[in-house]
């Protein structure tokens, strides 16, 4: 069963949210299930399913969202920094772009990009690049 | 002592790195130590300590370079998805907007949002949408 696309029901009015900022191009809302409280969804409201599917001109709407919602974050929960985020199609839940925007202190616990890493073997990292560069090319 | 801007030295061409897109505002390079191989830094090459001072003409760029290097790593690295992130202050390691994209493949065991999430009480949910409404609205 494909899963339900919320943000175009909330962007529409048919589902409920906590919207705490809506433009002609752009609807922000609570996640239900925050990593931490105040944790906003801001959504173009044009459908889009991924990142890659964005058209280029929904850009600047959506930085200068996230960018207020990360002030307001400051101002209005003591956020000392924000984690911006998107899963595009693996981990991805709701198949409508929905950048994350987390407010984070200092200690929070959140461990980021402290997942263990990968190390690369001799001559590999090189390797990858090239696959990478051929593929751009192309 | 502060963290030293290795974008800015790698755009201007001052330390090595495996670039695998450069464009007029953009330049792209191989994270040294990967959530996967493959892991990706897409920065404006414009210097922007973090995703709240990028100008709004900064985006357009920034996304369609994010799209190229995400289709790319389908094409090259067999990648089902992708993770597209940035850190802002908090757990932020370099001081100029880096955004990570990272190759994703189902069960690769990156556990992306499933982190612990917290649950509002009665009531909470609309508390903390009303403080960054006022903010927004500020």
């Amino acid at each position: 069963m494909p899963m339900p696309d919320i943000v175009c029901q909330i962007a529409r009015g048919d589902l409920d949210a906590e919207i705490i900022l809506r433009t002609e191009t752009v609807v922000a809302f609570l996640d239900r299930r925050p990593l931490f409280k105040g944790h906003t969804l801001v959504c173009p409201v044009e459908h889009a399913p991924t990142v890659l599917e964005l058209p280029a001109d929904a850009a600047a709407p959506l930085l200068v969202a996230v960018q207020r919602v990360a002030e307001a974050m400051k101002t209005a929960l003591g956020a000392e920094g924000t984690f911006v985020a998107v899963n595009n199609v693996v981990s991805q839940s709701v198949p409508h772009v929905h950048v994350h925007v987390v407010p984070r202190k200092t200690g929070d616990g959140l461990r980021g990009f402290f997942w263990p890493r990968q190390a690369y073997a001799e001559g590999e990292r090189f390797a990858y690049a090239e696959r990478l560069r051929a593929a751009l090319a192309g």
